[in-house]
């Protein structure tokens, strides 16, 4: 499963090798350098690949959670003679993959799901409870690609071809499995020959815009330019930004927003320019319980990240401050639309969010 | 004149060493890992310090080019029996220092200012010449001192003690002889006692601001925090910013100002917020024969910058686009006023300019 051509659209981002019970995982650490799978079967080596960020983005780590859980699952039915026997150490075994990145939704979220599969599947004998796990693994997976194709038919309705596109961070094939959020568009737009410009914000302090997403546009063969993060408001000056497109970590009910640092200066300077921003927000990401912005934790990260840059080397000197925030939270009136699988929501949020929700779960009773 | 302290606030950013006859200038290359001053004398090697940045900021340059051409001056008369002898390799030399950087405004300034009392001195003996030239360079030099500290007496009737104030790239002490253009209030402050708290832009790609800027501001003992140029946002949203102090390269007749990349974007996030934004101005960057800011050409520089970083490793894939101009232009509706050393301009910009610009002639014929 490594790649030849060193084009990370030619691999999955997380996938099982049915044939040897591995999850096979692109290595993003070693990106845009080097294109590298790595197999991964233990526990332990499913923990150690979401923590270090091999694997990462919310989507791509709960399917990889979910692809871990029934290799493990396999391997406690094998030494297990009963449901009593199997399941405290199934428990055990997902308790611990969980552990990987408590900030991680999705992992918490897949993790779930496969456990209330196997509980559902207690009275069956145990190889039928791990085929109900591989059929679940698969149908996340499967869940996850099929909602990042309807976001990208949804976003390409909001522009038209030859459009020049921002993007900030990564919200791309590399988090996902597949099409990614806020890639979607472009690469459905690529398929149909919108030849659209995007322009990747480096997203400092990790870089994930010039090293993950400018590498997944242009090995699809899109015309792909990095910026620094703050070149947005020149470019925009220009005419050359049509639209913005991010994804997002958390949407409150009120269309708050959060999502990687620097997202809302974004958001305020396409606002001045009178661009349009729009956030690309699977519905796992929205957060009805949660009312407002103001509402959402914003978690602080390594000093080290800002003055040491993504290769170890110091930027800055000994001892000085750092703010260094992961995320930011963009006020839902700076937002023109957020786009789900479910369909476009427009302002005022508190309605157009809940309609959205209404839709979904009445698609799940289907 | 090497440092033991390691403290850039010990040392003259450039000097003039009256016994050896010796321009010395801290190597800006080596900041912030180690504060080494290095020592210049024939033309080629204060060429060098230019062109590779040893010495960089508009006024720093314009002082060492002075003082530059005075010891080519000097060298030059040593072995010239006339001014006719002297003057054409004079002018050769002045030519030669302003290739080095042919953007900088006061690299010309210095050195034409510099031809002007050569010209003027034409009759007498050439040691009258040389000494007319070293007193010239030693006024040009006086005279950034006394406008950055004017700079800073008008800044800081715009704060007050315990203010949080923000700057972007090194409009510093670095960029100068003394005090700096943006940090001269927050230097002045600190002698008063005033306690700020500054936020320095780390100022990609180049990073001025987390190698420069936060590396003065801290050896002067002020409270110092480097923050990703995406963070402001995030920063001012939470209040800590009551106002943002940055440095220019030239200001049009109706106060659009040109400035290190990203400055446009942290004036229309400071809108958004209500955050003041101070453009600090010596009148030797108002440009009056500028209309406005798409009169302005802005400088495009190397892709390596962006996608190498500051010390060279690969960070954004082979053969990616880059977008990377060096600055970009601040609308004239961004800017709360535009401090000088002759006072404080503020909206309509075209007419308070004019003043600031009258007054300075008045106070040049007493």
């Amino acid at each position: 499963m490594s790649t030849e051509t060193g084009n990370v659209m030619d691999i999955d981002t997380v996938a099982l090798d049915e044939k040897t019970n591995e999850v096979v995982i692109i290595d993003q650490t070693l990106l845009p350098g080097e294109v590298k799978t790595i197999r991964l079967t233990s526990q332990k080596q499913i923990w150690d690949a979401i923590y270090t960020l091999q694997v990462r983005g919310a989507p791509a780590i709960g399917v990889t959670a979910g692809f871990g859980i029934y290799l493990a699952a396999r391997e406690i039915a094998a030494r297990s003679s009963s449901f009593d026997d199997f399941y405290p150490e199934f428990v055990k075994a997902k308790e611990y993959l969980d552990s990987s990145r408590p900030t991680a939704v999705n992992l918490s979220w897949a993790l779930n799901q496969m456990d209330r599969v196997a509980k559902a599947c207690s009275s069956r004998p145990l190889p039928e409870i791990v085929e109900a796990l591989h059929q679940e693994a698969i149908r996340i997976r499967d869940e996850d690609v099929n909602a990042c194709h309807k976001l990208g038919e949804y976003g390409l309705t909001l522009v038209k071809p030859g459009d020049g596109l921002l993007t900030h961070c990564n919200a791309g094939k590399l988090a996902a499995t597949r099409y990614g959020m806020a890639t979607a568009p472009m690469y459905l737009g690529q398929e149909k020959g919108y030849h659209f410009h995007v322009y990747c914000d480096e997203t400092r302090p990790v870089l994930q815009g010039a090293r993950l997403t400018a590498k997944e546009l242009m090995d699809s063969g899109i015309d792909t330019t990095v910026i620094c993060d703050n070149m947005v408001s020149s470019l925009m000056k220009q005419g050359k930004i049509q639209a913005v497109f991010v994804g997002c970590d958390r949407v409150a009910a009120n269309g708050d927003t959060a999502n990687k640092i620097g997202t809302s200066g974004v958001a305020i300077i396409a606002k001045y320019y009178g661009v349009p921003m729009y956030i690309m927000a699977p519905t796992s990401t929205i957060d009805m319980n949660t009312e407002t912005g103001s509402g959402i934790r914003i978690e602080q990260r390594d000093p080290d990240e800002v003055t040491e840059m993504w290769y170890k080397q110091r930027m800055a000197p000994e001892g000085v401050g750092v703010y260094n925030p992961a995320f930011d939270v963009t006020d839902h009136d700076l937002i023109t639309a957020i786009v789900t699988e479910y369909g476009i929501a427009r302002a005022p949020y508190t309605e157009s969010l809940k309609k959205i929700m209404e839709i979904k779960a009445a698609s799940q009773q289907d």
